[in-house]
């Protein structure tokens, strides 16, 4: 039996997360988990996984549960967040935030020795200097939870990370991957909400529109795999069934293939070294499916991709302005409050008035994201 | 440095394993080697590799080549084979002698230690029972040099069988993918050696254009991989660039992918555990190929196909009897005395009239053998 912690459990990797623990009810027990602003959703998972810690984003929320659940231990906003993360009787940690909020409970929970699944890329492409730099100090696994890095973690089983030519980060291309740059001015917030193959949340269906989705796990691959960015590729598959694949230097191909369902990369992490069953995951069937299609990427059409790539290279606080600049950028479009490729302009403008800092501690990440975020709000 | 016993150096297989040893010279050395009638390659090849010991097929063949190169050892027939496979100073055999021939000698090899990289299907085919139970006693590893297997070994390495839903071998269709049943029936020698993706020898270009490749190596794969024939299915990819694929039972999809450039796969068996550079590899762009085409296998037209899984499923000597009367068909319509129908005419005819003995030793399987070589040609 491995015990559970379980950050971000209503959002859309949780609540898979919560369905592959009551698959296996009998491999995994949910410990602690925490939840953002949906109560509604927080006291029907409470009820069914009977959790023993409950971390939640906003003091009233927890003031009322608490009340509720006499039972359940409560606890509220960022040091909530650390508390679940590090939760004592927990074997294993899965970041499924939004956002850079969950770099500092995955860096706590590291130190804890706890394994990490890791959902929540900004952890990653904000610090991953100090979250892989810290894993490896404390012996701990980084299991990846996004389809395409698990794709690659379960391609690299094995095998020897020095024998890698490159990484072939798959990209379906998301809402707008037929349309021209110039097609794509006056798109609306519903269009680009339409993901033609995954079902996801709000957040990462725009970075998916605007391609900053892979940019992001460009960065994130270079630090789950250490792997310099000359070696990561991106290739346009727009079934979205070969996940990713690893070329090796004797020019063989490992690639991991599936229809799109995340419960396969989070099963993964969870009983990883070993697999388990999932007899309700809707397997593959290639005959059916007929054909797969592959196109170069055009990175001059998804200017997010190079910005990315770009930050990355650069490396120190570039990738912090890159994400903090985005999350506001989509949060905005999102609103109404801007045009679809006004996104790529601010995360633009961010990234070319920062100064880059090398090896940026936690707090210097942490104010880095502040000011970048001060910044793209003040040009809205 | 690994030292090389390989048993057909001057076949298809054997020629590219020279390419790769002559290409990672520092890491190979060819200690000893057999060839069949190609006397005139085997000069070439001794002059250039300085093997120990050579073996031939033919007594005169040997007394040439024994005057010609005084500092080489020679042999020849059945004898000379087992020499070559069990030469005390090679660490791997890498058998790549076309049909039954193979056997013996790797059996041999096997009670000798030493580790066997095997092309020659019919080894595996005939006798898989012997084989693999030979090689569990030894210690020894069977390393699959065929691309289908060796695509399904690598995507193996990491994982565990227990976790195997099913094998899915992929077949490019052969010569005549696009014909039906009736168009089959005037088609020519010269026809049936046009393979549209693999450059072979004649024998397997034709056991490719029946389908019996495909049938022996899922017989092959039966034994390779210790899989019951329900868990292992054929798919149509015309491109042949998915080389095979293992789903696993949390419906993941591990698939092994290139050019089709049969030196990876022989380099692999060669380099495992581990992997080198093959710089002179054709690499896949998969956005230059395009698309990637699949469809059910159809086993009516496809006849040898069903016959090999029937035979396999049967067990015994089964297989044994689908091999040699496939040999001797195959020979016959190579020299023109039967049409490309009765290949699979001629098998089935065999098949029925077999008694099959179950758990079969050496001596049954060789005698088997020779009675339905003698059968068949009774029928041509």
């Amino acid at each position: 039996m491995k015990t559970i912690s379980l950050m971000g459990a209503t959002g859309s990797i949780g609540t898979q997360t919560l369905d592959i623990i009551r698959e296996h009810h009998e491999e995994f027990k949910l410990a602690a988990l925490s939840v953002g602003k949906n109560i509604e959703l927080a006291r029907k998972i409470i009820i069914e996984f009977q959790p023993e810690l409950v971390s939640v984003q906003d003091y009233h929320d927890y003031n009322t549960l608490k009340t509720e659940f006499p039972g359940v231990k409560f606890t509220f906003g960022e040091e909530g967040l650390i508390e679940t993360a590090v939760y004592e009787k927990s074997d294993i940690l899965v970041n499924a935030v939004l956002g850079s909020v969950g770099l500092n409970p995955t860096l706590q929970a590291i130190e804890k020795g706890k394994i990490i699944a890791i959902a929540n890329k900004e952890t990653l492409v904000t610090a991953g200097h100090l979250v892989v730099e810290a894993a490896k100090r404390n012996h701990v696994p980084l299991l990846p939870v996004d389809s395409e890095h698990s794709a690659i973690f379960q391609a690299l089983q094995g095998e020897k990370e020095k024998n890698i030519e490159r990484l072939i980060l798959t990209a379906s291309g998301g809402s707008f991957r037929d349309r021209t740059r110039e097609e794509l001015v006056n798109v609306t917030v519903e269009e680009a909400l339409q993901h033609p193959n995954w079902s996801m949340g709000a957040k990462i269906t725009i970075d998916s529109a605007t391609m900053m989705n892979k940019g992001l796990e460009v960065i994130e691959a270079h630090w789950l795999f250490n792997m310099p960015y000359e070696k990561i590729d991106v290739l346009m598959h727009k079934e979205s069934i070969i996940h990713s694949m690893i070329e090796f230097h004797d020019s063989s191909i490992m690639a991991q293939l599936g229809t799109p369902d995340m419960r396969v990369p989070i099963q993964f992490a969870l009983t990883y070294p070993d697999r388990m069953p999932l007899p309700s995951a809707n397997r593959l069937n290639l005959a059916q499916v007929g054909k797969l299609h592959f196109q170069e990427m055009d990175v001059e059409r998804f200017r997010c991709l190079k910005l990315a790539y770009e930050a990355g290279k650069i490396g120190g606080t570039m990738p912090t302005v890159l994400n903090a600049a985005n999350e506001v950028a989509v949060a905005a479009f999102l609103e109404g409050k801007i045009h679809f490729l006004q996104i790529d302009d601010l995360i633009e403008k961010a990234l070319s008035i920062h100064q880059m800092i090398d090896h940026p501690s936690l707090t210097t990440i942490q104010e880095v994201d502040k000011e970048t975020r001060q910044y793209v709000s003040s040009l809205l």
